[in-house]
């Protein structure tokens, strides 16, 4: 089992001969999982630190572990590479520090495509290099319901098209149908307020993760806000820095080696009044230290917006409904930031009296084209109060609202569209045209409602004679139409390339119309993108 | 002269007492300046450093000198408070060191406001607390052309409702007509590229601060621009670090105490692909450094936005015409930055073939008043292409669009307005309303053409039985129309007050219209806004 080119890798001595071996392979990107007994009296929490440096021979990582309750001890790894692994545990106890052993680490089997990166600057995509376009959701509080709805939400989750998902680690203030209280508390002791804030509750994180895992199976990220401002009543707005802090590298110690797990260090940071913007840029920058497995760092606003031109923000978490109102507004914040504009919340499909639960289906799907056709992404979100129920944004259980389909006919668009995402093609000249110049082109109409669109794309990309295909997309009755013939490229001006023959595309006269413009080569088909992947 | 206070203030000692005295007073913010007789062998613009310590007891300056040539040096002090002040140099060379001298600061006469400063976070006021409304215009280049045009310029200027103008201080590509070459050249040498970049060109500066002098004198706020990319046939985008740090020095040793000066570091800075985002923070933190006066900083972008966040900056000079089409996305950058944002280009009235300059007048005047409402200003341009004169965005002479008297309209409707500026009043919610909350509101429609508007206002800082007067703007035809009776406030909704009587207002029906909405007093008189200056 232990060849001799592992001993060279690794130079092992006599004592690493000893190393415990495992038997079950683990999956790359997925979670290689050390158990290990030690010390339960005292505050293990507070007195033990537990971590593991694992290596392959090209890349070495240490891994915090965490104490599990019950005298058991964890540290978890999301190899990143294939072949023969190695641990060496370091704890300041003597029965948990020096433990070694070796795993092996298997490819990844189809549908582990990894954690999800930034690429192309205002994209994403998986370690393996899958284009990753989020249509996400919110679902705030959905594990402290009680378990059937739970598992409603989950059911509701695999029919739906989301494959991002927005949740509190910390529970609110609202318990599910205005009376039933969370049955797991994060913190030793009781509500509302008689916590040990130095000890946690294992079994609240055990519960987490299984939905973690869960959503992970459904191809969902789980966009996790670390802190929130809403747990006034039980006293999770006043935690001490050095409980914050503690909090954090748990969680993280936890949760880490799971793959699709995105960190949002806070929702609506500036309504927690009780943290300054020094304390948020200490927290974003301890979870960028904290996470030896990178994954993508943000921070969500109230009515404040946060500086994410800081190091630490990996991508823009942004709540301004109005920004996507139209793409021209949209777009703006890739120019600030240049990076992913996510836009997490813009008002929620919804019959709220509040403003920000009020938006009918047509306009939560407008949005989603809006900010789509601006190079950006948008969230959704499902507010409907019913007396039997909960609202889907608040507690999950079932979606309510009518977007849910639509957003399934955007999100394979986009997943058929390029590689390389959805970039403005003429920026601050055209904000309903988007796309990769010279190949593919969305152009999104929003509340516009023409009945022809004469054929002109921008110049960039282009040369006379190219050959394209134009669909009809009605983004509400989801139907795509395909337009008889092509059109032949010519030049019209500096500016603009138009048909050949002055062909116009004819229109629906409705709004919600966007077109698909596919460049087509000799055999007919799309011509793809060839853009390196950075 | 010296009295025994004085002497006590400024601790004299004998050598103190041999000071020299001035004998004419100089204003506050206006220029006291020290001449020095000194080394004119040599090279002394790089072997002669000058300062002089300024005191009045309170406050102390080092202000950086410069040498102006024939063995003359200057440095020069925009007092910031009246009454006694002393002076004594600084040098590497000993007939300049340990000069001192005595001279009184008399208060500001009429039409003396000192520097412009920014108040409350997005606007701007004087140094004695007048609010100060910018409406800029840009004249790149006027100083590179026949003096018969430069004044002209001065007599265009004095004719036009702008405040603020945008210059280069080193010269472009483009002549005069395609023919007349600057007259004058910041550096010792001949053009094209003959320079002696370690000395500099006395009277290009003495030219360029008499005509800092008449704006001043106009009421016009100089936005000079360090740096620019349009200077490569003279080399001026490929100085060296050291020529350019030196430059920035004798620039700001010159102009710091004129008080009308504003520094912008560069022009499209993205577009001098000579430097790199380190040289321009670098730059900028040098203007702050090295200004005693600390004059307002920006930097002007072309397609990439700087990090207006960095601490050196202290206003947006924000290229974006896009983002003033419609106040909510004029809005964006104010969240963003949380500072005054200056739109100083949005694209030219004009009649150019491209698309930067082909504004009409009326879109000119559209893109100011939606970026009013949307709490940001919005600067002029003028480029309209004639065989026998030159633009005036390019280097002044007569303006030729219509734009200009729609926005002394604007101006007056500003300076008539609330001294703490227009803010929008329910931002993300109503980009069309700014103002004050329950003392002031403009309602800029755009493109909409309503022929009724039913009186509402947001609840912020209204109650029940509030008296508003509403006039109508229109913004083109220039006209202010008052609307018959008053209107008085009652509670709609959780947002919204309307009148009690449900009135609405009669609207033209035509695009570019705005309403002025004012609360009055039991003396039927507009409620003046009672906010703290900050």
């Amino acid at each position: 089992m232990i060849s001799l080119r592992l001993l060279f890798l690794f130079g092992l001595t006599a004592v690493g001969l000893c190393a415990a071996s495992t038997d079950k392979p683990v999956q790359k990107w997925d979670i290689f999982e050390l158990e290990l007994k030690g010390p339960a009296e005292g505050n293990p929490f507070i007195d033990v630190r537990i971590s593991a440096v694992f290596t392959n021979g090209a890349t070495t990582l240490e891994v915090p572990g965490f104490y599990d309750g019950d005298g058991v001890y964890r540290v978890r790894l999301m190899p990143t590479a294939t072949g023969a692994w190695r641990y060496e545990t370091k704890s300041n106890r003597w029965e948990l520090t020096g433990q070694t052993g070796l795993f092996t680490v298997i490819p990844a089997a189809k549908g582990n495509h990894g954690p999800v990166r930034v690429r192309d600057t205002f994209h994403f995509a998986y370690a393996d290099g899958t284009a990753f376009k989020p249509i996400g959701t919110t679902i705030y509080n959905w594990l402290d319901t009680p378990e059937e709805v739970q598992e409603q939400t989950l059911k509701s989750l695999a029919a739906a098209p989301f494959n991002k998902a927005r949740m509190l680690l910390l529970p609110q203030t609202d318990s599910y149908r205005k009376k039933i209280a969370p049955s797991r508390w994060p913190f030793a002791g009781a509500p509302p307020r008689a916590w040990d804030f130095t000890r946690f509750n294992p079994e609240y994180f055990r519960h987490y993760e299984q939905r973690l895992a869960q959503l992970r199976d459904l191809g969902i990220e789980a966009d996790l806000i670390l802190f929130n401002p809403y747990g006034k009543p039980w006293g999770f707005d006043t935690m001490d820095a050095a409980t914050d802090e503690r909090y954090v590298r748990y969680v993280l110690a936890r949760f880490g080696a799971y793959r699709n797990v995105w960190w949002s260090v806070a929702n609506e940071f500036d309504f927690l009044r009780t943290k300054t913007m020094a304390d948020w840029d200490r927290y974003g920058q301890l979870v960028q230290q904290a996470d030896p497995f990178n994954h993508l760092r943000s921070i969500h606003n109230g009515a404040l917006i946060y500086d994410h031109n800081k190091p630490w923000v990996t991508h823009v978490s942004m709540q301004n409904g109005a920004a996507v109102e139209e793409s021209g507004r949209a777009e703006m914040y890739r120019g600030v930031y240049t990076k992913p504009i996510v836009y997490d919340e813009v008002k929620y499909e919804g019959d709220s009296a509040f403003r920000w639960g009020n938006l009918s289906g047509q306009e939560m799907v407008h949005r989603c084209w809006a900010g789509t056709v601006a190079g950006t992404y948008v969230g959704h979100g499902d507010y409907f109060y019913r007396d039997d129920t909960d609202t889907w944004t608040s507690f999950g259980g079932a979606l309510q609202g009518q977007s849910g389909p639509r957003l399934a006919l955007l999100r394979k668009i986009l997943e058929d569209g390029p590689d390389h995402g959805i970039d403005p093609i003429d920026k601050w000249q055209d904000p309903r045209t988007a796309g990769q110049p010279g190949t593919y082109y969305l152009v999104y109409f929003g509340r516009e409602t023409p009945t022809t669109w004469p054929f002109q794309i921008y110049k960039n990309g282009v040369a006379d004679g190219q050959r394209y295909k134009v669909e009809v997309i009605d983004t509400w009755a989801m139907a795509v139409t395909p337009v008889e013939g092509e059109f032949v490229t010519k030049k019209k001006d500096g500016y603009h390339f138009i048909d050949a023959q002055g062909r116009s595309v004819a229109m629906p006269g409705r709004p919600g119309i966007a077109l698909r413009i596919q460049r087509i080569g000799a055999d007919g088909k799309p011509v793809k993108v060839s853009l390196p992947i950075d």
